[in-house]
């Protein structure tokens, strides 16, 4: 079966148009080869397009079924509608000229009757991913192994209480991890959507907690014996699927990273719909993973303020995005990372044309917070005030209390004797954020 | 001033009157030489007073004023209202027959006129304390300082833009740690109540972590230096009075701590409310905590379901409890840790008996979760349970998996050999939700 | 194809066997003779269990496919698949002896070719149903039409912007309608699922409040012309498939029903885990509704306090359950209502046997909370302090200020001339609170 | 005691500098007189500046005391103190050049020995006000009376079980009324915030909603009989200070005024932070209270979102703000309400200056959100959509099924007749939400 000659309503690479044009089939902010910070737009946001949600999530939600209808999605030889998928895939990376995309295993390739030939699917549409790739731009931002998906993961993949799975979820991702390697991606993922648990009540936590260090040692060892240079990055969530996941949040996965002695080894993909069910905001899980040394890369979305599960819609506030990408820009930027949507488009969103439409928008509010951050970064206003904040800190006296030699007796001597008295001075809250306000076009 | 001679509708302390009694000034549950898993109740549950929502919280909230008006909270000579308090406080602690009481330095003794005033009015109500333990049973849990209702404290403690404040609560802390230490206290507790941030804009988050980290360093060197054997214990929380707050959850604090280099040197005292505030069921914190090693005692109390803040309201859901006191008791139970009811009567219970029979209420909800917790423990089936489950763990082929010498490689390669096919099993949920059910008594 | 002949472990139906048995195929509190309050306890409960979750729900959630796997789940014949359904549903109602079941149309038969074929097979079944009810004693405590699941329906029924969609809807609506009140069904329900919006950008939000409220005249016009003396309940949520429904609680619907001049006609069913989504107590949702004349009926369940979404668990906490059956017996306790299970095992409890204990656990969960809620209610000791609270309202100037005549000038004349010196009193919630932990047992 | 002679860092009135301009003290986009779809800016958005955050509370928070030390705040002769605040708020008007304020009776005048004393305190801050009037262009936009900060409200104002409450409220808001009156207010609000209750144990609901009913039929007698021509506003709030308010949102309002009889007297005034406590978008409940036709005004703010309670923040967010003012456009815009900063600068804003620049800064998100939303409205291009979406409806065999006359039975015969198969169209989420961005300036 092969997906239609012409699935999407453009044919051409879309290009920038301009914030002035009302084209709905162009750039409106993101011209990639715009200097920002004397990099090019596209080396700062480095796009990606997820296969799961644009291409293999049919359009059902829990209390209705599907209701895209794509082409390659019915159909009795899988495989053949895996490489149409593939087709329409790579079509889309064309249109949207995007420089990544990132994949699932069972994203890309049908489940076969057993684990050597489920893992063999993967590597056949893995080949056809290198061909298309040696001709056209399209990098490979992350792979990633589905543990999630199959009945058989229902209680776990590394924290099963079935070794079977383990070794099951030990196989596919050494599969996965090799793939990407060959596809030259420059980061693995781990998601734990299952690693986590329904009841405390049929739970060993402790045991739970052990399986999963030693998995992602082995993934570890794995990646740096076949010579994999990318990043290994955890994608830390609270819930959903399980009533609680042990990746809760930046803050939790940088303990038990610690515990399994990785905290050099592995990064964090933060995404913003997982922040903020966990109860952060975007920017401060990039800030926090920064401040921790474990950021690495960003899934992309949003998700609704009123609504209590993952909804991952697509970006559309510049404002809430722009504070995000400041703390990207204040980190660093990204080295192996990159801007992966991990968001999808409406149920009600049923026309090709959405799919294409809602990456054009996403793009633009990212660009657009991109030139906003730059300005909050360049113009330096900002990191002033929060140098005056903290400038006492750089007296002598003060810089010592820091240091090791330091002590409470010591301290408390001197604030008693000097007769401290310390003085509240503003916050300034609303005088910065109405400074960043200006920054805003 | 001081206090009525007879400020509570009681006179001898209270005494277990067993479950059928209608009797409202005596213990259904709790009786406190009754053994449990062959200890005495009382020292299974070591329960606190807190003095601070019990004899200091004047009944306001952000709405509404004081609505309590008790007679030691008016007056001209603060440090004679802060005896009449004493004694009131120790008249409870005396009705109540409770092992135990928590306090924070603020809550004993006013501010003074500077630090060296105010750390010496919190040693002058000290030594009240001391002579009225003398005459009584009535032991520290923990003492604490409080590093957040002065508006000096405003932008924070140890994480203060300004160095004079981290000095400031140096001296506080270090004031208080001895008075911990000399009252023979088991504990002490450090709550960040404003080491976190209103808004990234205005923080230097690393610092601030490097701050705290250093902060903390100080207060364990201090410990060692004076000689205290009781334990420090962080309390978690995710928010409010901040917006964020660094001591989110227990993954969070157990991150830090290693960042730190104390995991070993410090625990947590996990409360309910803060629990729930941070996403988590309260039985989950302390089991993170047990896995992690950093257990060490509880503030109990419950939030509110349908509000978004910290409630600390008393505990009243025994089936709740007794979830908790099963990851308690699992955990081995407590060693330098107790119950404290970190809770308040609520804004409209102003009669002195609502301060007594919550508490009598309060005790008997955890006395009977005990017992219910400790029937579960004994029988067995729950951990029966469980370890039918992870039986599979104990195959050798299975064990090998989680030890060094593992490889991905390998797993696989024995995955794909012996044709793994692993078929998911009952979680058996329901069941064992009506199995806990049926210890409920 | 046909379930197998014996699907559950257990043929006959369950007994009493008291509450010291471990027995978990048996009833320890529901002992269905048994009189509470004068009334046997089945016709206090009234029992219902439902056919979506226990037996049309495959096991899956937003990331992840089925888990059940059931018998009648997989096939060809999809008229033969729902009788096949039809003898395993049943079969659960006879082992759980319960005297009500309710249904969805599209959950009982298969949708046909056209709308016609659609209704057709929905009698079909409907006529297996009458069968096999004249010789059990289940009864039909409520049918609905699901117009919700099929991707028609994506935009909403009655609120569709797509006329012909609220055409199909009164076709199915009317049809199922009749079949409920050909079965002997005591109530007919409405629940709007998709009656909402994704975003507002899209919608015209009066237009399709009107469309509701003109929909809903018609079902009750066609209940009274065809007879029907069942009630007609709407059941309110907040959210979720949408990111707002319009039945969002009952204070919300009660509004709609006044705005459609409905008032009188249509009273609501309230779920558990929907009142929590919204941001109420079960107990408050119950005691709202009865205090505007619309309490009707309710689905049980419990949400996780943890998740955001509505997991629609079976009913573990009798303390919690203990409170809304309170409310249920203040209310006057059910007239065409009943106590539906709108509950579904976990999505690991993939054992036939995990559906019965799961009911069977409930229905005790049930029945223990009603026994505490009988006694809280003979006692009186709750009801007193409520009416001491409220009994100045007693004298005939303040009785006089609520009636008619009753003028802003002449309260406040009163107050003047009496110099009114209110004096807060005790809310007593903690003592009321322990007095409630009292009664369980 | 008086204010000193300068109390904030500017004098003039602060003038429209463009948005180009980087300084602080003046308008980057609020430019009262420049003409928006025909009306001045000033008119359309009729800010107002509220007493009570603004100079009545002292920058407390639940775990901390004062920080603002305002020089009107501490002194012994508190009826100088309300004088210097009422300069001091009027200076604020004046330099912010606003047309309107807001104010609760207790924000202006101290509480009285008794009711008489506490009523003519008002009366003699409002005659100061009167003549500051006379002498400034500002304007009441309403007055209301605090019924909820002292203990004489802790359980209720119109709702509380004592009735000489009810009384004492009735007579307050007599006065307050009349006050506001007397000022030429343009409206009268409501905000029941402890007309709610902390535990249903405790509480008679179906007494309490008589109360609350009667009371505001009272409240609208009394405003024809004095002759006032403002309209009545009720505030919505789901919780807190209460556990449950009973004004929970707008639909629930809504049902509450029909059953009091009162749905085409009292409008509502809908907050922002609110309407999201609520799990309401801020947008939602503007559109709601449209279409029940009771939209009256707003309380504009924002709140955390990861905050669980009313953080009352100026607000920041322009394309948030950008969609409230598009629903407040389509629904006419403001008769008798306008746009009220019920936001408060944050505790750690110390400065007189934050007070300045907090309302500039949200001035200017409003005044740039309403050029935007007059964009979306005169450009249109989101309307259509929205026509195209419904437009099936003009046709008339789809109208008459909204028609009295219409019947199931007709309908579902023409739905079997045509064999009706609605196909679903793209509801276009993200192409609009894409459309609303490119507003954005």
């Amino acid at each position: 079966m092969n997906a239609p000659a012409r699935f999407f309503p453009a044919d051409e690479p879309l290009r920038y148009v301009g914030p002035l044009s009302r084209d709905p089939y162009g750039f409106r902010w993101y011209d990639k080869d715009q200097l920002v910070l004397g990099k090019r737009m596209e080396d700062h946001l480095r796009f990606a397009v997820a296969y799961w949600h644009s291409f293999t999530w049919p359009g059902g939600d829990p209390f209705g079924g599907e209701t895209f209808l794509r082409p390659w999605m019915h159909g009795a030889d899988e495989m053949a509608l895996a490489r149409a998928k593939a087709d329409v895939a790579f079509e889309l990376f064309r249109i949207l000229d995007v420089p990544f995309f990132c994949f699932h295993d069972r994203d890309i390739a049908p489940e076969g009757a057993n684990l050597k030939e489920s893992n063999a699917n993967v590597r056949a549409i893995a080949e056809i991913f290198a061909r298309k790739m040696e001709s056209s731009k399209v990098r490979l931002l992350w792979g990633t192994a589905n543990l999630f998906s199959h009945r058989r993961f229902m209680s776990g993949a590394a924290t099963n209480p079935d070794p079977d799975v383990f070794a099951w979820s030990a196989a596919q991702v050494k599969n996965v991890l090799e793939v990407t390697h060959e596809l030259g991606g420059e980061n693995y993922v781990l998601w734990g959507g299952r690693e986590g648990y329904e009841t405390l009540l049929n739970t060993d936590l402790p045991r739970e907690l052990d399986q999963m260090a030693r998995f992602l040692n082995l993934v570890v060892e794995h990646k740096h014996k076949i010579g994999f240079k990318g990043t290994i990055l955890i994608e830390p969530k609270p819930q959903e699927p399980t009533k609680h996941q042990y990746d809760f949040d930046v803050g939790t996965v940088y303990g038990l990273l610690c515990r399994a002695g990785l905290e050099k080894e592995v990064k964090v993909n933060v995404e913003a719909n997982h922040a903020t069910l966990a109860g952060h905001s975007f920017e401060h899980e990039i800030a926090m993973a920064a401040a921790l040394g474990i950021f690495g890369s960003i899934d992309m979305n949003k998700g609704d303020a009123q609504s209590g599960w993952d909804t991952d819609q697509f970006p559309t506030n510049v404002e809430d995005t722009a504070l995000a990408m400041y703390e990207i820009l204040r980190a660093g930027g990204y080295t192996t990372g990159g801007t992966n949507f991990d968001a999808k488009i409406r149920r009600q969103s049923i026309d090709p044309e959405d799919l294409v439409l809602a990456h054009v928008g996403a793009m633009d509010v990212c660009a657009r917070a991109l030139l906003i951050a730059a300005d909050m970064l360049e113009d330096g206003a900002l990191q002033k005030a929060v140098d005056e904040r903290y400038a006492g800190w750089n007296e002598p006296q003060n810089r010592a209390m820091l240091r090791e030699g330091a002590s409470l007796e010591a301290i408390a001597a001197r604030a008693e004797a000097d007769d401290l008295d310390p003085q509240p001075r503003s916050g300034r809250q609303e005088r910065l954020e109405t400074l960043v306000s200006s920054y805003f076009r």
